[in-house]
């Protein structure tokens, strides 16, 4: 086993070698390669490559599914860009910003179908399994999205929802990555539900570490703008379960504070942050991080897979749960 | 063998009943239900029926592939009308009119990966060599349609890129309903290159078809506003093959006419109607796409099929070549 950090060198090697992209017409492949050459942490391919290597897997093999994920994440973000009116990525300006909608609408496409073929490296029977789970976490990408956006409209969102939601949106694709080193190894369907299952879970934490770190975060370590979400009247996990507990007069309150968008944000975030400290909101995630945390950790339990290979996946978990980035 | 309506009512009896749609979110399935409902002539999955039957693959069976192939067209319209700004489709509101563009790009992307998972029902053989000439398709259908907005801002486009470009956005997804029957079929990889050589041709020599009825067609018969290319600036077979005979004088005129929108269009329409005829472009038109529908016929000469079931591509080919809608 190595450290996501190799595999993710690993990954980015292969990645930088990749001809796809000299096609022409260069007017739809530049978008992507301006894209994909902004970086990013490349968790979702280094996690195909993990998840792989447990089974002892060529980590070579693994690459072409590893690419197809990172590939269609990058087209959820070249569209969800446009849908959010994102004006920067990664610091940088968004293909619709640098280029225009049309070109954003159409490279994104071609990086759906991309993603694809990149599966047909495989033979035929692990090409429909991996395909196969591909497009059911695609469609359900797709659904989060429609969700996430349809939450912004609509007045009362329930926690429930809201996890349905991180977990369509978030946390499938990251169980697709677990569970498609499973099927490259030709594990038993048994061992690729626990994956799933790990991989599923885990995300949903990692979101809900997102939402908490975005509040409580260090600002010296966390690498956006503390209080990011309050600025930009998120709904997060935060947010939803101090409206469920609030007392009618708070409700209202917190209500107000995210229809808002003062210049003074500061004290904007400061009040909101006094809300979700009456209601200890701080705790409530953390438990809910552990709870979801806990049912990855079960799931790695129950895996056919030696005890050091287990380890590793505990390992991984744990340093997620206790991330301050 | 049947006829193409009753491929069609077939195919569009297989349609109202798929329950995919009713799933939810409804904010995303709705809008995908809307356009399919909007009806079009259900040409190209008619066309995978067809194909199939040549071959006595049970109709039955070739469904699911027509239905993909149906799906994706859609998509591509979905996408298409908000890249194009077209308020209407089938005379009725288009997608991002009705919804907004945020809706038609998420439900196109929705509809694409649908394309896909209706191949999940067919063996996994099947499977793949369906979804590779699918993915190949689908990319060139979205290179096609960055061409076309490539040339609407460049001065000089030849015929031959002309040409291409409509090869990539209409006559791939033609030739893939064609080569679909074949694989549906098992037929031998030669007969598939042969049915997919008539496909192709055949949609190039329909879209030439499409230009030149746009501008000679009998109003009586045709089904949209005839010049309405002309009305509209579009750079067709025949404006290209104009410029390229046509006299500085004339050239510059030319130049001059599409690139002016004037209220009385049925004057701008007929200056360059006569520019046409000076040039004869009516009857270059017709030779081209003759000359298409020789090679169309010339694959299927080739192919391992019995004599009737020739005589009824022979027939599809002519009644395209002769039609007047």
């Amino acid at each position: 086993m190595q450290s996501i950090s190799n595999y993710t060198s690993f990954f980015n090697d292969y990645l930088s070698q990749n001809n796809y992209l000299k096609n022409e017409p260069q007017s739809l492949h530049k978008p992507i390669e301006y894209l994909l050459s902004l970086g990013g942490k490349r968790i979702r391919p280094a996690l195909v490559l993990l998840s792989a290597d447990l089974y002892n897997v060529p980590l070579q093999k693994a690459l072409d599914a590893a690419l197809a994920v990172e590939v269609f994440h990058n087209f959820s973000l070249m569209h969800d860009d446009i849908m959010d009116e994102a004006p920067l990525r990664r610091q940088r300006p968004t293909v619709h910003t640098k280029w225009d909608v049309n070109t954003a609408i159409l490279s994104g496409d071609a990086m759906l179908i991309w993603a694809y073929q990149c599966f047909e490296s495989y033979d035929k029977d692990m090409f429909y399994n991996l395909v196969s789970l591909f497009s059911k976490t695609s469609k359900e990408v797709c659904m989060g999205q429609q969700y996430d956006m349809d939450f912004e409209s609509r007045e009362q969102v329930k926690i429930n929802e809201y996890i349905e939601m991180i977990r369509l949106k978030t946390a499938v694709l990251v169980a697709c990555a677990f569970q498609m080193g499973g099927i490259l190894a030709n594990t038993s369907i048994k061992n690729q539900k626990k994956l799933y299952k790990f991989g599923e879970n885990l995300g949903i934490a990692f979101q809900i570490q997102d939402d908490l770190l975005d509040v409580y975060g260090d600002p010296k370590t966390f690498g956006k703008q503390v209080g990011g979400d309050i600025i930009e009247n998120k709904k997060t996990f935060l947010y939803l379960k101090a409206l469920e507990l609030a007392s009618e007069n708070d409700k209202n309150q917190l209500n107000y504070l995210f229809s808002i968008q003062p210049k003074n944000t500061s004290a904007k975030i400061e009040t909101v942050k006094q809300l979700y400290d009456a209601y200890d909101i701080k705790t409530i995630s953390s438990k809910r991080i552990e709870h979801y945390t806990d049912l990855a950790l079960a799931a790695v339990e129950e895996l056919e897979l030696n005890t050091e290979k287990k380890a590793v996946l505990y390992q991984f978990a744990k340093e997620l749960m206790y991330r301050e980035i």
